[in-house]
């Protein structure tokens, strides 16, 4: 019967600006033991990304503008994380004390236009900026391991949910595998046509190798699957947002 | 380094109201070959729950209220179905073509108040309700194999989201792991207080075991995970649930 089989690369280095992020994942599956086969994915977590293509912002830079202070005073947070957020963000949702929600640019609802202060490095009064465009970061390690095998790549991040407790593990970037599957037409095992027509398989793995990740100090960002029973092809993030104009949470 | 195994139990057959489901499961598991250990985690479909649990509702035998009749005509939905789906909610959130999105009366946010009208049976003309207590069927599955291993286990359905395309696994209920894991006072790699302090560690392990089950005519609806990276504690689908009071969204 089918498996799916998740595994954290052994060893992966901490990952500064302008690393070659290709041959530390070669050398972490190397290590762990695993050779990539055709229709094995890669999830990596957007603070590797985000590192290596440099998106680290020091807090001291960062002039806050008036509309940043006022709502920094609305949310009790820092009026320069405030400022970045606003410049990552096509919309401001939702402010309270300890939440701005926002539209970020690339259209994903979140939590702080995923700007993220912790493990970012140890002297602190850094920000990191989600990654410029994650589905290009996953199409160029994508097509760096190639020489290797088939695969797909999913850049993930935590998300918050509007009604759930709780972070998930969503992808942000997607490469060679779908973003959503369209099961339209499709029938079910007594014929009828089925009423669930679209499955998120990339927000479903990126899920499953959140799990494997952890959160905390366990130091497992990039996370090899292997039996994604769904077939290849380019899909992308961009499949995963739902149009604004079909919108009726916002 | 860390794995998440997850497998799909073999030849699970059609189940029916009153089928003796740990007994099925058993014989699943024998036949795939898994001896259940501590720390493992069933995953399984709320399709297979309710209909062990007789919530299958002839549309024949329903009387469409006034409300429900006039919901049908807004929604283009059959007002026998509209009946049902207000029986068993709480509230309605939406209501346009195609679409109605409520609270359950347990909670869930939801289309449709999670009925379902495929995969039911040949025939046609029925409907099928959540599980009526999807933790306490969670725990009696648990408590029916403890001779076996202390399991966790989930009862999953497929969710849509308030802004991304597409369904994921969602947990409904939970027993033996946790619904939500708690980080709050735990520190990074570099000794920083975390920001995301809760995790919906069993909505990641649902999204994961719902990759593996199929939408259609996979009839995969056990799955078997084993590595699931959380310590074990008598966790509920009610953890997962953020208060109305805290619904920005609704």
């Amino acid at each position: 019967m089918p498996s799916l089989i998740l595994t954290a690369l052994e060893g992966l280095p901490e990952v500064v600006e302008g690393d070659d992020l290709p041959a530390l994942v070669r050398e972490a599956l190397a290590r762990t033991g695993i050779a990539l086969a055709d229709g094995d994915v890669l999830v990596v977590a957007q603070k590797v990304v985000s590192k290596q293509e440099g998106r680290r912002v020091a807090l001291s830079g960062v002039e806050p503008s008036a509309r940043a202070i006022e709502l920094a005073a609305v949310t009790r947070k820092d009026a320069r994380l405030v400022e970045l957020v606003l410049r990552e963000s096509a919309e401001v949702l939702r402010a309270k004390p300890d939440v701005i929600v926002v539209e970020h640019r690339r259209g994903w609802i979140m939590a702080n236009a995923g700007i993220d202060l912790s493990n970012v490095d140890a002297g602190g009064g850094h920000a990191l900026l989600l990654p410029e465009d994650p589905d290009a970061s996953c199409a160029s390690l994508r097509a760096a391991l190639a020489d290797l095998a088939d695969i797909g790549v999913i850049v993930n991040d935590s998300f918050g949910r509007a009604w759930r407790n709780g972070v998930t593990g969503t992808a942000l970037g997607v490469a060679g595998l779908p973003g959503v599957v369209d099961l339209r037409g499709r029938r079910d095992r007594f014929g009828r046509e089925l009423r669930t027509t679209e499955v998120a398989v990339a927000d479903e793995l990126a899920a499953a190798a959140s799990l494997l990740m952890g959160q905390a100090d366990e130091g497992r960002p990039v996370i090899h699957a292997r039996g994604v029973p769904y077939a290849r092809r380019d899909g992308s993030g961009r499949e995963l947002l739902r149009p604004k104009s079909m919108d009726m949470f916002r």
